[in-house]
């Protein structure tokens, strides 16, 4: 099978539970509080969806390729830790707004709004499930840029 | 330079910022009051810290290398996620307790224990450095796995 498929395949569904994770979390109202943090994350993860496309791009042309090769590389790298972060820390938000702190005395809110945090819930899920796509898009990406150097040599590429 | 000189480097400083963390995180008391949270990571990034010495451990071996490169990349894999995603969280319930939240009426708490959440932010400091130079490490294992493949034909050895 061909790398190339393989790869736009992966990025288009990493893309796509981006935007869904997106809608649930920017759809989501139940009463007049709004989670501030969570709504944060939405407008990061936007970002992270141009992303995924332009990295895309720029791996997909022709013409000095080590150096589109390395910026497609360090470009997913950056997506890949953007989104698993802010994703990270929506969880630990969502886990305090579920369970609440007693030693801080922070109440929990979930009990009382439970719709809404289900619908977080799946958005989180959503988002990791793109963390782990795009975990698999990072391989490829450094699967395309180390394998034109040398496996003898440090940072020698193959054709020198 | 060489290559493995440069990987034990980076590996090494990790995994002593990694116990720097854990140690900011685990000897920060200013009261009775528990980050319950932090503790969990402490107890989390010492399984990165063991992961870390491990990874290094199997790449340096000799003997059907390509197969103790695939478990390098792929420990390294999880070490710098679990380590990373961890980091986030507590990055997400220290902005929680230095700033509070009004809508979900959680009240801020570091500017009760000064000294405490200045720890634990030198701790979260020191915990991101780590994760760079694990970001680093992995990137450094995944080069060593993927140069061992031909830059023609998918997923192929380069002596086949």
């Amino acid at each position: 099978m061909d790398v190339q498929k393989i790869e736009a395949f992966v990025r288009v569904w990493a893309a796509l539970l981006l935007l869904l994770t997106a809608c649930l979390v920017g759809l989501d109202t139940q009463s007049k509080y709004i989670f501030y943090v969570d709504r944060k994350i939405t407008y990061k993860e936007l970002h992270a969806l141009g992303s995924v496309f332009v990295s895309r791009y720029l791996g997909n042309s022709k013409g000095s390729y080590r150096y589109l090769a390395w910026v497609s590389y360090l470009l997913d790298q950056m997506v890949v830790y953007i989104a698993f972060g802010t994703n990270s820390a929506a969880v630990e938000h969502s886990v305090l707004a579920l369970s609440g702190m007693k030693e801080f005395q922070w109440m929990k809110w979930c009990n009382k709004f439970t719709r809404f945090c289900f619908q977080i819930g799946g958005a989180l899920v959503s988002g990791y499930a793109a963390c782990a796509l795009m975990v698999l898009a990072t391989s490829i990406s450094a699967f395309n840029l180390f394998r034109l150097y040398s496996s003898e040599k440090f940072l020698r590429l193959k054709s020198a």
